[in-house]
């Protein structure tokens, strides 16, 4: 169920007996030589709407970029600072909340949005104590990152070892092959390849990693590796979703 | 081409020939009875889609989420306020502006985005003059607004007469039915639908466009007028980009 | 009725019978080379006086400088930000909607203006409805530009052509020639103006029109002229606004 | 000299050799029950008017609105937030310095506009040593009260002893009288009149002076009055500025 | 009574009889060559202390870094921007009002705090009214400067004189020495010091006060001094205190 | 070396072969019965100036208010906003690399401020690449969490087992008794006390956890626990500083 394919008679009904509601959040930013610059918006989106179709939940509207601010020395990548992702969740929150949604799970698939989201699940609960909602003292948001998924790890390491990196890695790039498979990229890759090195700015970031990698090795990806990560990330997180959910 | 199926050495190739680029602006806002929650999202990322593949240009991501503060009554909506969009539009600009590109053309879906980009085009110029990037004097952005286009403007009149109206129209609830025909929506619609009353606030919006479609009959909406009206944005939003781009 | 020159007590008897209130706002901004940098604001001043005397409604202070950042680069200018400008909108309507205002007509000299303050109402409204006012949700804003009034737009194009041009008019400056016949200026005009070029930036603006007209002849201007004008946007803009004032 | 009547050519001429601008501030605000409500504004525009003949600098356009939150229990009065006033009065100074001006000497006609200034003052020194204005170090701002000016006290002090007060003055209203004759107001005054008590938040301010007026009787003030110190104010304030724009 | 040393159902108690609270606030600014660069923290918060264990008072914990923008051309020199301290403020006393303080004295020892915490306490004002909390109309704020109470300033003049000079004043650095005697800091101050020049920006301070000192002659500075200031100041901002909190 | 004890010349000298410097950052807020609301600034401060006379590194001064608005339903609980906490650390961040220091070490006594801190590097690090500053791509900034020291969270599990619990710990409460041994407090602690309840709002959070604790019995605390975590935390994070110190 995505919201953007229902009408508002719909969601009206949809509420009488479910406040829940999934919103996917990914980035826009360099994922290396042969990563897709939209590899985090596009497996929190397909793996939302999965997660979607599995609990009977309505899946809003992707956020595409996000807090990506130390990968934006490369060409294409975008960002919002911290303080506009905040008013941007802030705002989101505040009007699906008066209308009566009150649990907000995010699905995430990008590291960098995380202490953003965080921060901004903090200001948005004291700000709609301040509005005149009836229940805006049991609203509730959360964050399930699919990439770090019990189950999708384990797959990954037993998939890639210490080929898997953090950033650009096979497993995300695999999800994107199984999604987008006429989008699957190649490109010459060093096998030297920086990693463990701290993220600070974003001049910082390229110097240390030059080809935007961080000790992954996407060659390795393939569309039947995405497909099973996604599968799982879709089984794990639905669970996951759902607690949440019906939790007192 | 879309940014996010792209890599970055890619998008540095591209911004060797050419510095422009498309970013499509819907709305996540009530389109009366029928209408699709993500109606002028979906309309003008498809457009927008289609501009990129006839122009060889850049597609940016979606901004899904605008300025629809007076549709929040209505549940399903939701609304950036002015001054969230105009950060946002702001952060998008200033790091592609870093990585090189000059023009910025958005294909916008949404009648109440026009003032906020407007006013966010505005800061945007001046806030980039005050960084150290050495063309940021030569940045121009433009709104296309694909429901403006004379083209579509006449179809819509010749198709739709008087009752196209202004919100939830049936030429807007065509194209979705073309992107989306699996997501035809049927429901009864008065006869009698307010029309011309200005936009104030969410609750007064409301009581005066209950149901919340402006003047329009979007039942006359079929999916082959869709693909009409897409064919027609997209060749006059083609040329209007192009002379955009190569204007002195 | 100005309401500089009141007492409370006397707005608060207004308030009894009359919730409206017409609020100028202009421009601080080059003119060309003969047009006053006060024009806009000088405008709207008088017009909106014009109208407060025939309507009998209350003329709230002149907002001088507006949002014309694309001015910038002539020396004289000045601009608020348009998020500045939002702020400052917000500011003024929430108080005097907590005093019981609820129809706030804004008299317009600046098309600069016109984006950040629509911008602004939505914003407004939005803001009004999360504090306790309880008539916030009848609160309405709408925007008169004097210069886009049909009789002023057809009296300009009687008098000067094309030669009215869209900055710098002979039409505006008519009308301070008219309230400051004491300032009226001279200096040689180029017969060749630019003109139609979009407007960006601001060391943009100035290259493609370096003596800060936009396609106009202001030297046209007469005191008469300028009496002419006046008579017509008050006459048409008192119309409108109690058109406005009186609408359900 | 009035920026409002120059053009930018007469201001790019005047900054070859000073680069010194006087900018009026007042307030817009209850001041009692025969005092207007533009009265902080309309004395610190005639006397900025006076100085700016008085020492051929120019004047630029009156901020009406300041920082009045503590009136708004009364109808009629407008504010400004104190961190919106930061905000204009940096766009103001960012323009004006870009073109050039480095001496701003604020002529101000209401005591709560004074922190907030000082604060606006720091915030924009701040600001502009981060832009890349050559001179930017060199940037000067000054208050200049009219109403503290040593001879203005003690011509108040001389013709209305106590009953002067410290708001809706006798003294202020007089120079209101001088400036609109026209306007001058009666109504009964109460003999008891509160005064001493520190200003808080707006209900607690009406609760503690229900008419407005703090310790003064502005039934004293009389045209003649209002002319006397209106010279008075403006001599020294020129003085003052000379100083100012003077000093190393 | 320190909040820190404090548990939360120790505070609650205390709420049942009182709701005043001592805020100190100092700075972290440079003090000329032998002046701390806490200085005006430590004054503020030793001072405090004494007034909190005088009054039977909660003291709450110091606001170290204060508005010092225009000293931060020295090393070690810290500062907010007003704006940030407004919203400090804002932040600060919200949640103290929630849980019920009315009352909010704040002790500074830095002059550059007294605007921007004046335009914070009239910003929390009416930002608090706009929150739904009971006794929002009756919360009061003000500043309680050490360094201006009438019996310091008048032993500093006696011990002084025009030594005392206004900033990095002997009076400030005593109190320092007889707070940390083992920290009390030795070098050479030349006897030719600037004193008069009124503070602009950063840059233009330290031009015009190379080695910090406005005026002083710290040298003077003694422990014992300090203890005597010290206890003048307990007294007197004891008083002052009791008279804020026991007003009608 | 505490900052606040040391001169503007001893922070130029120190700069010339060390630009590091350790900043403390706690909360003030409930920490249940027995634990003092100042515990996690006093632990966070006593660590920092252990760890900055072992690493002869000056220490900044304390921010005592974090961000704890899960809290605020307890009285004596005070927070920033996010948004406002990012303000304070770009503010603090910018004057203090303007200086010429490059590396920020956060010592850290509460969970909720690490995503906001976070966020707040993120925004910095991009703020200070707008300014002129030539080192600001080199800035490094890293939080230490003193109570996730590996051998601190081993001595907590080793002393209370599943006593320690995650807020308001017997090991936190420890380490305050060791700095102030003469404010241990003693109150009745039910033994039924909550735990793994996520944070949501405040009052959400009060109803969850009825007296603060979160699964915790600081009962067990004494003050020689606290001072082997203290000396534990200071001689892990001293490490772990100077590995970041040294970092290339
Ligand atoms: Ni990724
Ligand atoms: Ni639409
Ligand atoms: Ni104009
Ligand atoms: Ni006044
Ligand atoms: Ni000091
Ligand atoms: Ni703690």
């Amino acid at each position: 169920m995505l919201l953007h394919l229902m009408t508002w008679p719909e969601v009206e009904d949809y509420l009488q007996t479910n406040t829940g509601i999934i919103i996917p959040i990914g980035s826009t930013e360099q994922h290396g030589p042969i990563g897709l610059i939209g590899t985090d918006a596009i497996c929190a989106e397909a793996i939302a709407k999965g997660v979607g179709e599995q609990t009977q939940t309505i899946v809003g509207p992707t956020i595409n970029v996000g807090m990506a601010l130390h990968h934006t020395a490369f060409p294409g990548s975008m960002s919002l600072r911290p303080s506009t992702l905040i008013q941007v969740i802030l705002d989101y929150l505040t009007h699906l909340t008066q209308a009566g949604f009150t649990r907000y799970f995010f699905i995430n698939g990008h590291g960098g949005n995380i202490s953003p989201l965080k921060a901004a699940f903090s200001e948005t609960y004291y700000h709609l104590s301040t509005l005149n909602i009836p229940h805006s003292d049991r609203i509730r948001a959360k964050v399930g990152n699919w990439f770090m998924c019990r189950s999708v790890y384990q797959k990954a390491k037993e998939l890639y070892g210490d080929q898997e990196g953090s950033h650009a890695t096979p497993s995300e790039v695999a999800v994107t092959q199984f999604i987008y498979p006429e989008s699957i990229k190649k490109a010459p890759l060093s096998p030297d390849v920086n990693s463990g090195y701290p993220i600070y700015g974003a001049e910082d970031f390229r110097t240390h990693y030059p080809d935007g990698r961080m000790g992954s090795n996407p060659a390795l990806a393939t569309p039947e590796h995405g497909q099973q990560l996604y599968e799982l990330a879709v089984k794990e997180l639905s669970e996951s979703y759902l607690k949440f959910l019906h939790a007192d």
